[in-house]
C-alpha cells in the first residue's frame, strides 16, 4: 500500500475499517459479469489488506458476517443499495455498474472512518453520461497537465502495460464515471491516425481494461482525418465519399471495440479543422459523424468551444464570450439524437470566476453536456490549492430561467465532461490535495445534490485521514481556498492577466494586446468588460430575460462577477463601502495573507498527516505563497501606477 | 552559382567582374602556405565562374596580364596591400592572412562593380583579435538563431560534412574575420564534453577547415566541467586539483589541435557556475583557465555579462546596468595577459539604444574585447530590417574620457566579438539582406575608420546588386533602419517592451515585473530609469567625470537616452518642443509609416533585383509592417491609457 498512489482507495490506512473484517472474509457473490468480477475483486483487495489473506468465497449468504453483491432489478442503471445489518452487508446494483458503485462507496467511506449505520446508503446518479476527457498527446505529454506524462501513451505508442490504467479505471469508477475519452481534443498528427489499424489493437485493450471497470472508451477525432489519413479531396461532411469514409471507419472501429462510446471533435476552434471550411454548420458536421457511429450505439461529444482566437484586440465590440451562444444557439433542435453538445461552465475559459455559459438552457431540443475543468490550468496548476466543486455547482444550480424559474442548470444536461488532472506522478494528481477535485468532480455529477462540504469530508477522511480535527481543518481549507485563490488573482470576474501560454503566476497585460479575446481594458480611469446591452457588447442578452436584467443592471449585478459585465471607475462604491481600488487592494492583501494561513494550517497538521502527503503539499503551499505575493504586488502595483489612488490603510505597495 | 547561397561572394553575377578575367586567368603564386592554398583556390574558383574553366599557373609574371600573390614583409600581420596595373594585379600581404585578406577584397569589390582604379588598396588590420561567436548547441539549434538550424552540429555531435563549414570559412575570412567560438556560451551537458576524447577528433576537423581560412577556433567550456566529467569535489579554481584537470585538458586539446585559440567563458551569469559559487573572484577563475592554455598560447575571453537575474522589481536601487563594472573594474589589473574581458556595447543586453558600457576605458590594466549581436534578437530577428552598423560604430567611436578627451571604446579595446547571425538557411542569415550585418560587422571590426555608409555600399553592390540606382535605393533604406525599428519600439532608450522570452513583438509590461531586471516604471505621470546620482541608482557614476554630467543632467542628456538616463513625466518638454508622450505618438505613427515606405521602396526595385533575394525579403518586409503596427497600436494605447492625454494631432489611438 503507497498512500499516495492508492488515493481515497487507501482502504484500512489507519484502521478505521477493521470492524468490516468480519464481513469481507466472505464474499457471497449472487450476480455475474466482467464489471461484477472487478467489484468483487475489490472487495477482496481490501481484506487482503486488512487481513492479510484471501477472503472465502461462498454461494449463499452466511448469518455470521458475509459480503452480499446481488443485482436488484426494482433499482435503476448505475444506482445501488448499501445495507449493512449484524449478518451481513448487502449491496445490491441496479446493474453491473450499480453494483460496483455499491461497492466502492462502501470501501470508501468505510476507510474514512465513516459509522457502520451510515453506510445504509441508497443512491442513483443524476447524470447518465459522467465522462473524464484525458488532454494526453501520444508523444507522453499532456495538454495542461501537472502531473507528470501521460498514463497512457509514451513515445507516440499508446502504453502496454495495462496496470496502471487499470487503477485509473478503479479511481474513476470508484466516483462513478462510465465513459473516458483517451486522447487531446487537440488531435495532433500521431493521434490522427488512432482510428486506424495502426492503432486500433493497442486502443482496444486500453478500452478493454476499462470496460472491466464499466468506462466506455471515447476517441478525439480531427474532423480533417479523411484528407489526413486517406489523402480524399475533401472533409466536407455532405460529402458522399467523406460520409463514407467515416463509416467506413466506424465499422471497423466496432470490430475492435464493440462497446466504443463514439467520437468528441474540438472543431473550428482554435485553428482546428471543422465543418466551416467546406461551408457547413456545426449540425451537419456532428450529424454526420452521428450517423457513422449510430448502428453501434455511439455518440458523438461535440464541443462548443468555438470562438475566433484571432480577434484584434483594438476591436471592442467582438466579444469572445458571445462566440459559443452565437455559433451554437441558431442550430438548436437540428443535432441527430446521438449528438451532445459539451458546453463549458463559463462563455471563457475555465477562469476562477465567470459567469454561467449562456448557452445552458437556451438549447432545449439538443443532448448537452457540462464541461468542467478539473486540471487547474488557470486555478493554481496543482501548486496552488483550489478545491473546484464549489464553482462547479455553482454553474450546475445555475438558475437559467430559460423555462421559468427552477431551470437550473443541472436539469438542462444530461451528462458532465471532466478534464482530467491526472498523470504520472506517485499520487496522479502532482498536489496530492488536487485528488478532492477528481473524486469531488465524479461524486458531483453522480449526485449535484451533494454539497461540496460532505464531498470534501469524504475524501479528506478517505484519502488523507480520518483523523475528526484533521480532516476537519484540511476540509475548512479546501473549501476556503476557491475564494483564497480568486482574491490574490484577478479581481471580480475580470478574468485573464495570467502569464500567457502558461497560464501561472501573473502578467496584468499579458493577454491585453492579444488576438485571444481577453481583455480587461484598464485605464487611468476604471477597467473591465463592457458586456451590458446599454453601452457594451450586449452579451447579457443572450441570457434569458431575468438574468439578463440582473446582470444589466449594475445594483442586481452579483458584485463577484461586477467586472466581467461592467466598465467601472476606480471610485465606483461596492455595496462593501469600498471603492473598487480599495476592494482591488484589500482582496489582494488579504488573499496573500490567507495563502500563509493556509501553509501554517498545514504545518500545524504536520504530526498527524502521512509523511508522504504532508511533505508533497507543503512543499506547494510554500510555493502558493510566494505566487500570491507576486500576484498581491504587481496587481496592487499595477493599479497603483494606472489610478494613482493610495491604500486607505498605508500597507506597502510598491511604487 | 546561388545568389542567395553565395551572399558577398557571388562573383560575377551582374557582368561587373568582366574586365578581371585577363588577369585571372594565369595565377603566378609566390608564396605558400595553407592560407594561400585557399587565397589560390578563391581565385581559381572566380575564374571558373567568369570563364567557365581553370586558370593557368605560372611561376613568374606575365605581362600580358596576370595575378600575383606574395608575402610583403614590410606589411604587418593581416595587412594587404592591391596593386592593379596593365599588366598585373598584385596581392601582397604581410602574412597568410593578409594575402588572402587582400584576395578576397579584391573579388568582393570587383564583384561590386568597382572601378579598376578604385581597387588600388592598402590596409591593416585595427584590431589584432576579430571574433565571431556561435551560440550553437549540440541538439543543432542555435539561440537567439533566425535562420534555421545549426550548421555546426545536428543531434548532438558536430556535422561531418566540411562543405558548409568551408563556405562559411570563406564568408569570414573574407571580411577579415580570424577566431571563432563554435558553441554556445551557455554550454550545456552535451557541450561541457566538447573537450574530451569523446568529441575532440571531430572538433579537430572543424579547426582543420577554419584554420585553412587563417580562423582560429575557440570552444566555450562549463566551468563546472572538472565536476561534471570527472566528478571532482569541486571546481573551485584554486584547487590544485581543479588546476591540474584544466591543465590535462589543455594539452590534451592542444594534440588535437594544435593552433587551438582558447576558451571562451559565461561564468557566473544566468545561472552558469563560475568561480563566485567557491568564494572566488574573476580574476581567479579566469587566470586559472588562462594558465592552462598559456604553455601553448591560447587565450581566455571571459564574458562581462555578469548580473543578478533573481532581482525583484520591488527594488528600485539594484540597477542591472551597473552588474558588469560592479563586478570587474574592482579586477582591473589582476587578470593574466592571455586574458580578454569581452564587454558588451551597452550595459544591458544588445537593446535598439542603449548607453555604451562604462567599463570600456574603465579597465584601462586589462586586455578587453567589444562583444555586439550580429544575430538581431532585439532588434528585429531577421524580419524587421536592421542595419546594425551605425550602433556599433556608435560604441566603437564613444569618447569615454577615461584618459581625456579622445580616449575612444575603439582604442580601449583590443578586438571584439560578435554573435553571429548564420545558420541552415539557404542565403545563411534568414533575411538575405541581414547579410549586410555579417559582412559589415567583420569589416568594420578589420577597420573602425570605415564610414557605416561605405560598408553599406560595399555590400549591398557585392551580395544583392551593382545596379548604382538600386544599390542606392537599398543603401539608403539600410542606413534608415536602425532609427525605424528604434522608433516604433522602445522610446528614447527606455529599452525592452518586448514579448518576454522570445523578444520579438511588443508587451509593454512582459518585463516590468519580471526577475530580469529591465523595467520601465511607467505609470500614469511618467515613465524611465532614473540612474542618476542625484535620485536614482547612481549608475551615471561608473563613468568618467565628463561623461557622468553629460548623462546626469537632463539638458545635456543626449535625448536618444533621456529615459535609459532619467525618469519623466509625459508632459517633460522635448529640445523638439513636444511631450514626451507627444513624441511617443509621433515616433509610434511615423515608424509604422516608414516600415510601409520600406516595402513600398522594396517593391519598387524589384525589376532590378535577382527573385530569391527578392521574395525572401519582401516576405519579411510585409511581416514587419505588420510587426509596426502591433507595436505602434499598443505603445500608444498602452501610453494612452496611461496618461490619458491625447495625440495632438487627433490620430487614431485605440481605446
Amino acid at each position: 500500500m503507497d498512500i499516495l498512489y492508492d488515493c481515497w482507495l487507501a482502504y484500512g490506512k489507519d484502521g478505521s475499517m477493521k470492524w468490516t473484517e468480519k464481513y469481507l472474509r466472505k464474499l457471497c457473490i449472487l450476480c455475474s459479469g466482467r464489471v461484477i468480477g472487478s467489484a468483487a475483486k475489490e472487495l477482496e483487495t481490501a481484506y487482503r489488506r486488512l487481513a492479510g489473506k484471501d477472503p472465502e468465497r461462498i454461494s449463499e449468504p452466511f448469518s455470521g458476517g458475509c459480503f452480499i453483491l446481488r443485482i436488484n432489478e426494482g433499482l435503476c442503471a448505475g444506482g445501488y443499495r448499501i445495507s449493512v445489518s449484524d449478518d451481513s452487508i448487502v449491496v445490491e446494483g441496479g446493474d453491473e455498474n450499480g453494483v460496483l458503485y455499491g461497492v466502492f462507496r462502501f470501501l470508501v467511506l468505510a476507510s474514512g472512518g465513516y459509522s457502520p449505520e451510515s453506510l445504509n446508503i441508497t443512491e442513483k446518479p443524476f447524470f447518465s453520461l459522467r465522462m473524464i476527457d484525458q488532454w494526453d498527446n501520444a508523444d507522453g505529454s499532456v495538454e495542461r497537465g501537472y502531473s507528470g506524462a501521460s498514463i497512457f501513451y509514451e513515445k507516440d505508442r499508446p502504453v502496454s502495460d495495462m496496470k496502471r490504467l487499470t487503477d485509473y479505471a478503479r479511481l474513476l469508477s470508484s466516483v462513478g464515471i462510465n465513459a473516458i475519452c483517451i486522447n487531446n481534443v487537440n488531435v495532433h498528427k500521431t493521434e490522427t491516425y488512432f482510428i486506424t489499424e495502426k492503432f486500433l489493437p493497442d486502443i482496444a485493450k486500453i478500452a478493454d481494461a476499462f470496460s472491466d471497470y464499466g468506462i466506455k472508451l471515447y476517441l478525439s477525432v480531427n474532423f480533417a482525418a479523411p484528407m489526413e489519413i486517406d489523402g480524399l479531396p475533401t472533409a466536407d461532411p455532405l460529402d458522399e465519399g467523406v460520409i463514407n469514409w467515416w463509416k467506413c471507419r466506424a465499422e471497423n472501429i466496432y470490430i475492435h471495440i464493440p462497446d466504443f462510446g463514439g467520437f468528441l471533435v474540438k472543431a473550428d476552434s482554435e485553428n482546428r479543422p471543422g465543418p466551416y471550411s467546406y461551408g457547413r454548420d456545426h449540425a451537419e458536421g456532428a450529424n454526420m459523424l452521428a450517423a457513422a457511429l449510430k448502428p453501434f450505439g455511439g455518440n458523438v461529444i461535440w464541443r462548443c468551444f468555438v470562438y475566433n482566437c484571432h480577434v484584434d484586440w483594438r476591436d471592442r465590440h467582438t466579444d469572445r464570450a458571445m462566440a459559443a451562444y452565437s455559433n451554437f444557439k441558431p442550430l438548436d433542435g437540428k443535432f441527430a439524437d446521438n449528438v451532445y453538445l459539451q458546453i463549458k461552465n463559463g462563455p471563457m475559459d475555465f477562469q476562477i470566476r465567470e459567469a454561467v455559459s449562456p448557452l445552458f438552457g437556451a438549447m432545449s431540443d439538443t443532448n448537452c453536456l457540462c464541461e468542467f475543468q478539473i486540471t487547474q490550468e488557470y486555478t493554481g496548476q496543482q501548486i496552488d490549492l483550489c478545491y473546484l466543486v464549489p464553482m462547479w455547482k455553482e454553474c450546475l444550480d445555475f438558475d437559467t430561467y430559460h423555462s421559468g424559474k427552477g431551470s437550473l442548470v443541472s436539469r438542462n444536461v444530461l451528462g458532465a465532461a471532466g478534464v482530467s488532472n491526472v498523470g504520472s506522478d506517485l499520487c496522479w494528481t502532482g498536489d496530492p490535495l488536487a485528488g478532492a477535485n477528481l473524486y469531488g468532480y465524479g461524486r458531483l455529477v453522480f449526485d449535484p445534490g451533494l454539497s461540496a462540504e460532505q464531498i470534501a469530508e469524504e475524501w479528506v477522511r478517505a484519502a488523507v485521514t480520518a483523523d475528526n480535527e484533521a480532516a476537519g481543518t484540511i476540509c475548512r481549507m479546501l473549501l476556503s481556498s476557491r475564494e483564497i485563490y480568486e482574491s490574490y488573482t484577478s479581481p471580480l470576474g475580470v478574468g485573464w492577466m495570467v502569464t500567457p501560454h502558461y497560464h501561472y503566476g501573473v502578467d496584468v497585460d499579458g493577454y491585453e494586446y492579444s488576438p485571444w479575446g481577453t481583455y480587461h481594458y484598464s485605464d487611468r480611469n476604471g477597467m473591465g468588460a463592457d458586456r451590458t446591452k446599454a453601452t457594451g457588447t450586449g452579451y447579457t442578452a443572450q441570457y434569458a430575460s431575468h438574468n439578463e436584467e440582473m446582470y444589466e443592471d449594475l445594483s442586481t449585478c452579483p458584485e463577484e462577477l461586477l467586472l466581467f459585465f461592467h466598465h467601472l471607475p476606480y471610485t465606483y462604491m461596492l455595496k462593501s463601502g469600498k471603492t473598487l481600488i480599495q476592494h482591488i487592494y484589500d482582496s489582494h492583501f488579504e488573499g496573500s495573507e490567507k495563502a500563509e494561513e493556509l501553509l501554517l494550517q498545514w504545518r500545524s497538521l504536520k504530526e498527524k498527516l502521512p509523511a508522504e502527503i504532508y511533505s508533497e503539499a507543503e512543499n506547494r503551499f510554500e510555493k502558493q505563497l510566494l505566487n500570491s505575493r507576486q500576484w498581491r504586488d504587481v496587481i496592487n502595483t499595477y493599479f497603483f501606477r494606472k489610478s494613482g489612488i493610495d491604500d486607505i490603510h498605508g500597507r506597502k505597495i510598491f511604487r
